[in-house]
């Protein structure tokens, strides 16, 4: 292996409630299997194994205190001792947490970079992404290098990144962010070329990390710090009232659009983040009639639909486009269009109760 | 009360594939409460309970011996201690087992007629029904009184009777019997006026009517009645090999298309045969977007749905005219105008069994 070493810092925030009713309370939407026969966050941890293309150190893990449990239940399947397991008492946002998980490694692994992963997306070619992480690490203790995937259409759910001048193999420059677009502009920037898809994982030096953050948001660095406990654990308690108290915003925000270090490693890897029932259609194995299913299914007269059962037999008959899922927690129907609008059910069901 | 004794005979036959995954098992159709407080056979055990217009004796009861546990239950939640309880050992329809319920009841209550009724009706003007058998009554001695209900529509799933002459106040002779029509033919008869559906409901003597299964089919006749075992106890097993040896028909075949006592009691009394989930849907109480909910569910932008939950919630989101049931055995999801087809879900469960 060559470069220099790697911690990866895997975020299981995010509670996921548009893929309810299978994500919800202890076991939220990293912690599921989607495509593949481990969970999203399982696949996660295996991408950053130590593989040839990278020298990547135990992960550091970071997550509410809720999902400890599983998250050391879902290592321990894999037979993976991380490095560390951080404990978030409440969200505040990646901002803080990486700058927590930069002040941890800079103390624990001095000379490491960090890369920094959400727990919930899939990206279909792993070993593309390492060798992605091995270019941008050639230039992460001068950059804060971000990843983007060549887009595969116009989405409006994404943020898109346009690429400047190249800094080194595989490696540009970043001329600008930009938040979420509306369609035409979203087919603009497909035409242009010159934008790919923000997929929120960066790279990155700790003291680099920090002394950028140190300079746009002050606030976000000492409030953040100020939470990380003494001592060398294995498992980190951060403050509750400490951190509670520290501003919360993204990377995107707090760092990424006001430093001059900004880096891009584009790469087309089969990145998805499996934010909806639809995408879950969308990225699954369809049978002839274009369905996706799990577990106990019964379809007749049905095309283009998602049928999800975790329990007993979901039967559907004479249905076109529509989503169901049945788990423990209760029954989703829907068309496919709609799939945005589960975050209104969740919130009927937080009424209720 | 006038007139003569009254023996309802109530007929828990059939499985109700058509309401899975409601309907399965142990507890098949007439066992669960669908627009009432109480179960299909518990409001039909009611609805013959001694009453001010006919003088009923307590019910005897024919179930599978499957079924038993589950009418014994709901019966003792009643407080309905009933005549007997006879148990098939095979369904033969309905001709054997009206002929074993007329030897039974002629040898225990001489003189007392029979009210055979199916356990899976819906009667929504149950003193109505009373008065009808009330007037039934006055001719069943020497006539077998079927009901025939005012067509609320050219229905093409039941069976029809042409009216004839008065044979006494509010019971006409029967010109003719016509199984399921089709919707052109169906029109017709609500056009003609004389038609009613057939209720599937019998008023008779059983000397009477075994006389006229004897000389209609003497096979049915000899082949039930050699299945009744000897002894008055409260439960009687009919012998299985005596039963499954009895040529199985239903009544209006074997004996009403080819009495010339046939004799029909009109009436107007919201009758239902409960058959399907579409008619679950109808016969339910409508909220303001035309949806029929049961237990716990969120309905967003949904309309002329029936949304069914035994269990945890059910949500739906923009959808139409849409059937969800989900229950402990299962999930259903289909368009109204595909209730009929359940029964291929069912199949399939079966094969794959």
């Amino acid at each position: 292996m060559t470069g220099p070493a790697i911690v990866p810092v895997i975020m299981c925030g995010g509670a996921g409630t548009r893929l309810w009713p299978l994500s919800v309370g202890e076991a939220p939407k990293p912690f599921h299997a989607f495509n593949a026969d481990v969970s999203l966050f399982q696949d996660t941890v295996r991408r950053v194994t130590p593989q040839d293309e990278v020298d990547f150190l135990p992960p550091l893990v970071i997550c509410g205190e809720d999902h400890r449990p599983v998250v050391e239940a879902q290592l321990a399947e894999l037979g993976v001792v991380p490095s560390a397991i951080i404990l978030e008492p409440c969200g505040r946002n990646t901002a803080p947490v990486a700058a927590v998980a930069a002040q941890v490694v800079a103390d624990r692994f001095p000379g490491a970079q960090i890369l920094l992963l959400a727990a919930d997306h899939q990206i279909a070619d792993a070993a593309g992404f390492r060798r992605a992480v091995a270019r941008g690490a050639a230039v992460a203790d001068e950059r804060i290098v971000t990843f983007g995937v060549t887009p595969s259409g116009p989405e409006t759910g994404y943020g898109y990144i346009q690429r400047g001048a190249p800094l080194a193999e595989g490696v540009d420059a970043v001329i600008r962010y930009v938040e979420k677009p509306d369609l035409v502009t979203a087919e603009g920037y497909l035409a242009a070329g010159d934008y790919v898809w923000n997929a929120g994982i960066f790279l990155f030096s700790p003291p680099v990390f920090l002394a950028e953050l140190r300079a746009s948001r002050p606030d976000i660095a000492s409030g953040a710090l100020a939470a990380i406990p003494g001592g060398d654990g294995q498992t980190l308690y951060l403050d509750a009232a400490a951190f509670a108290a520290c501003p919360a915003d993204s990377i995107d925000y707090a760092v990424m659009e006001k430093t001059q270090l900004a880096a891009v490693a584009p790469c087309d890897i089969g990145w998805a983040d499996v934010g909806s029932w639809s995408e879950v259609w969308r990225l699954g194995r369809h049978d002839d009639a274009m369905n996706v299913t799990r577990g106990a299914t019964v379809l007749i007269d049905t095309q283009g639909s998602l049928v999800w059962s975790e329990g007993p037999t979901v039967a559907t008959i004479g249905v076109k486009d529509l989503i169901v899922v049945a788990t423990a927690a209760g029954v989703l129907v829907m068309p496919k269009g709609r799939a945005q609008d589960v975050k209104a059910v969740v919130a009927a069901l937080g009424k209720a109760s």
